[in-house]
């Protein structure tokens, strides 16, 4: 573990980016210098993840505060914020990093490694209490575990969340096989869980999205884990499309449904999962398949980013600094 | 309707098909003069779905009949019969049509035709039946219907048997807009389904797998259609993986849940969807589409072909000869 390079890193001038478009045909690592190059790797989803765009985020106030001053400095930071615009991590990181500029560069990039620092803690910690929870509830013997999704440290700095449980449930010789969901239509699990579980050196197997809910009848996995976008104040739970069958699979099986993220996914704004509106990505995603059409030339689509969990289909949620049990 | 090409047909002398390996890219129809190329266009799924290879088995024994004998016919009648052995429906036809041989070659032929119009009949009945229910189910207004794989005229000879009935629900001016689940890891419903409602002049629009359990909590369709691979005794259906959690998504949403299929396709020796035995296709269709590759190399898979919806989440069961109502 601590030997092996993470999503985000600095490297005395520079942050360290592993290209995500290019898993897992080819690994590569982006030297990023200054802003424009680190807004280019977030728009074109080199780095992706809601907690690794703010970590990368924070770096980028770190790049400009070494290179620019004045308006050109404000102007950097301002387009570093909304580089993409839905990801609530990275303005708030990028405010955080630079609510430090007038006390030198030094001082931004101390912060930007301070955020890099907790992510990666929180992944520990929400490991180690999702491994804690899973004993609890299945007993202290190996298990296998469903997942969606990518929630691995390609989504983080290292471990992840969802995917850190199954990493702590490894590391204590705990799991059996981790059951990949390819995750249509950008195959974030065919592609990226895939490779992390396999770089991880952990049995797996992947499936098509829609076998999980009738393996699950099957009695192919103990648990489900799952990440989230974000969790409404009553607990339901907005995650990538196909959480909601998921969930529903697992409550016909009788199998525990773990919804694992950071504290900061908790949004007391949000009553209930009624009030999350469902952005719809567009076509283009559900006619192809990595570039390969399947559909006819004209073909419609409705594409939901996510959906959203009910909290009555969730055992618990993990965080990094709680366990809160649902049933 | 009448002048549409039909995916199975006889022309003068010689079976025409359409090579369903080509669509949605390429319409192509094949010219069928002997055994050996049915045999290989049954093998190579340019033609496929059981009532569609029982016809084009019939047609194959026809041509046997025109232009071999003695051991030569016995051997054409005895590939043609085991050319896809899971196919109950080729082997049934394939004798159906070789009792004639006694009779000469035209005998054959009219048999061949016999079958084919049976099927014609069999799909028109079961949309009508099916039509007639959901306007019993939902009221006489026009609905939108979601349905699962490609059940349409290019499994059978024409309109199919669950698309059969949304091909009525447009005759009767009932269908705001068909849903079709693409349907991974082959793909038939983006690549056949979708054909087949474009050619049809229907609306429709496709999604993930994994968004039709979400779509139909928010209310996106008012009735799912899906077909069946083999009907249990007491109606445990197993069908195309991704229906059970359809099952499971219709039943959270109180939205009706209706199997079309065939009298032929109810098995009354399998008592309980338990004795189904899953068929497991291997690895190489989850980890690809099309020769595109999306997981790491090595990567292993759980491919189960279909799934089992148990009968306590189907609302009724429409053959060309019956309405079953299971509540």
């Amino acid at each position: 573990m601590a030997a092996e390079r993470t999503t985000v890193e600095w490297n005395s001038d520079c942050v360290e980016l592993i290209d995500q478009t290019l898993l897992p045909d080819r690994y590569e690592i982006i030297q990023v210098r200054d802003v424009p190059t680190m807004i280019n790797a977030i728009q074109r989803l080199a780095v992706r993840g809601a907690p690794a765009i703010g970590v990368a985020g924070g770096y980028g106030v770190a790049l400009a505060a070494r290179t620019l001053t004045g308006d050109a400095l404000d102007a950097a930071i301002v387009a570093l914020r909304t580089a993409r615009p839905t990801a609530v991590n990275l303005a708030r990181m990028v405010d955080r990093a630079a609510s430090r500029l007038p006390y030198g560069a030094p001082a931004v990039l101390d912060e930007a490694h301070a955020i890099r620092l907790e992510e990666l803690n929180a992944s520990v910690e929400q490991g180690r209490r999702g491994a804690d929870l899973i004993a609890e509830l299945c007993g202290d013997r190996p298990v296998r575990a469903m997942t969606i999704c990518n929630t691995g440290g390609l989504a983080t700095v290292a471990r992840g969340t969802a995917l850190a449980v199954v990493h702590e449930l490894f590391d204590r010789d705990r799991l059996v096989e981790a059951i990949a969901l390819e995750t249509r239509p950008l195959l974030q699990g065919a592609r990226l869980t895939a490779w992390e579980l396999g770089r991880m050196g952990a049995p797996y197997r992947l499936i098509v999205d829609s076998a999980g809910p009738f393996l699950l009848s099957r009695g192919a996995a103990d648990v489900v884990l799952i990440g989230a976008d974000r969790i409404a104040a009553n607990g339901d739970t907005a995650n990538k499309v196909g959480s909601f069958s998921l969930a529903l699979g697992a409550q016909f099986a009788g199998v525990p449904f773990i919804v694992v993220a950071p504290e900061s996914t908790v949004d007391p704004d949000t009553a209930t999962g009624a009030d999350i509106e469902i952005e719809d990505r567009g076509a283009d995603e559900v006619v192809s398949f990595r570039g390969q059409r399947s559909a006819p030339p004209g073909t419609r689509a409705i594409n939901p980013a996510f959906d959203v969990t009910p909290v009555e289909l969730i055992t618990a949620l993990v965080t990094d600094q709680r366990v809160v049990r649902y049933r």
